[in-house]
């Protein structure tokens, strides 16, 4: 059995994994941002004809995933697995849309660090040659966030300026194997360890989740012995503007220094006129921006190879009114371009 | 690339995939229960010394790993990738428990299907060559799922003679590609689909988990061209009672007559007279009940072949205000013991 792993966690895909398709859906907000011309499709508003957020962002993850299909005239019939993830308890959205799927299903769940986790594991079914064809979608909606994680969104709770906005969102991928035209290649994922550096406050996840993303980005360069300038783009998912400051600096300390081309999805997503004080977060975020400006980006030949790694926070309301501090993690995934 | 499906869904590891360790550990009320002798160890009360039922969850899911591992003789950097989930939201038990690893980190969701998810995906891992060796773990507490899922514990509401007793318990389970000893082996996977016939009753969990747990059970054996005989036994996760005596009429619709060699985890676990009504439910419950009497039974060599479909539904409290149906999913699991 041919062994696939580098180093200590990163594994290295020995047959290409294509990414054949991809969809977003985002909310107005998102819309209304900088990338805003890169999604599928704009909610008008955030319920967008349902009776609760909830099944909005149902609607929204189920609909990116037939976009995603639609745009290679495949049927569901065609995916081997489905996986999915989403911040509502019990990962509601997810289940509910495998419900109307009649696809194998995984849930998963790495609060807004799934996206690359499902990426990695689809990836990995395929290179392991348990499946053909797989796809990975997430998302995530505000509204729903809110009232579920911090406070009844009636209450109109004034948010610290160390806060990030939960983004409204989702994106759908299908990953195959061994597609005739490879644009879009997965060749190496990172999944990571939770680390706790003791940061108990929930209202600034950026800061808490730094080091997770800082440890993976340090693992992945220490296990391949590549360094930043291998990349066009190295980009965290939801730091925002104080966690990716932070991660800069936690790298930096070990020698790698990303200053010249890192960013995060959470910064780039809204226009700082937006008032969403630290930048955005949650699943969707870095799903919607995968899908909506990097990998477009990539197939103009703009961005040749990208390092996405996603951050997620896996506290919980209930663990955060127990005195708990937040672990955090953070996975990894290299996408390769046009070359 | 081989391809290591087959049919639909059924995947055939072509590495032997051992179960070299494992260790559970339940409530006082499970060792109480027929099974009680086999646990590895059993909590003098629901809190054991901690503050909260959440945190005495955590603690259980930590320590049955510790004790498969130390019964091998293995450290925690021996393993490559922890997989685990549990009920709480955000599946807090599971975070929590790899905070303090320092291992790579697969969290996954699969509600009371948690723990074959774990196994399916722990296996494709180390079949697939990305890992040697890996842990999985799985988790439920009763009160702290009781008062998160359904009423506050001290409203002492009654329930109804349909409702499923949410096992205190969990089950850790270390396993390993090409071990020489192979007493215990997985050799197939099925991931189920997601199957919603309806049923809104949340206190009657069984009846709508059944047809899951028959459609993934039908698949296999339509998949594999196998039939019940070449079982010693077929069991189910947590369907108790009355879902259990469903599924068996289900499957024998479709010809395939289970009624000699069937049985059901969340039926084994209680005794009749200790008050649980339909059964035994909860992530906690196939875990602990696989690792305290099945595997043990294995090893004595009573059991040679086992089909263990564990059994999930995909429901949340906040589904179920809003008026869902409830989706569910089964995942199998096929382990061969000594021939």
């Amino acid at each position: 059995m041919q062994n696939k792993k580098i180093g200590k966690q990163t594994i290295n895909f020995l047959n290409p994994i294509s990414v054949v398709s991809f969809a977003s859906i985002v909310g107005p907000k998102e819309g209304q941002g900088p990338l805003g011309t890169g999604f599928d499709y704009i909610l008008e508003n955030n319920l967008d004809g349902e009776k609760s957020w909830e099944k909005t962002e149902q609607k929204m993850l189920e609909h990116s995933l037939e976009i995603a299909l639609a745009k290679k005239n495949l049927l569901l019939q065609d995916l081997d697995y489905f996986l999915a993830g989403d911040l509502l308890n019990q990962i509601m959205s997810s289940n509910f849309t495998a419900r109307s799927l009649g696809v194998p299903y995984i849930g998963i769940y790495g609060a807004c660090s799934t996206l690359v986790e499902g990426l990695v594991l689809g990836s990995i079914l395929i290179d392991g040659g348990f499946a053909n064809r797989v796809g990975v979608a997430c998302s995530s909606h505000h509204d729903a966030a809110e009232r579920q994680l911090r406070f009844p969104t009636e209450l109109g709770v004034q948010r610290t300026m160390t806060a990030q906005w939960t983004v409204t969102g989702s994106g759908a991928y299908i990953l195959e194997a061994n597609s005739e035209k490879n644009d879009l290649i997965i060749t190496q994922g990172i999944l990571g360890k939770v680390i706790d550096m003791g940061q108990a406050n929930a209202t600034d996840m950026g800061s808490a989740m730094a080091p997770a993303a800082a440890d993976t980005i340090i693992r992945y360069f220490q296990d391949t012995g590549k360094n930043p300038k291998d990349f066009d783009l190295i980009i965290t998912g939801d730091l925002g503007n104080i966690g990716r400051v932070l991660c800069e600096e936690l790298v930096l300390q070990k020698g790698f220094d990303i200053s010249f081309n890192y960013s995060d999805c959470g910064v780039l997503i809204y226009d700082p006129g937006q008032d969403v004080h630290a930048g955005g977060s949650g699943c969707g975020c870095s799903a919607s921006v995968l899908a909506g400006y990097l990998l477009p980006q990539m197939l103009k030949g703009n961005l040749k190879n990208i390092f996405l790694v996603a951050t997620g926070a896996l506290l919980s309301p209930t663990s955060t009114q127990q005195g708990e501090t937040i672990p955090c993690i953070a996975h990894g995934v290299v996408i390769q371009g046009k070359s």
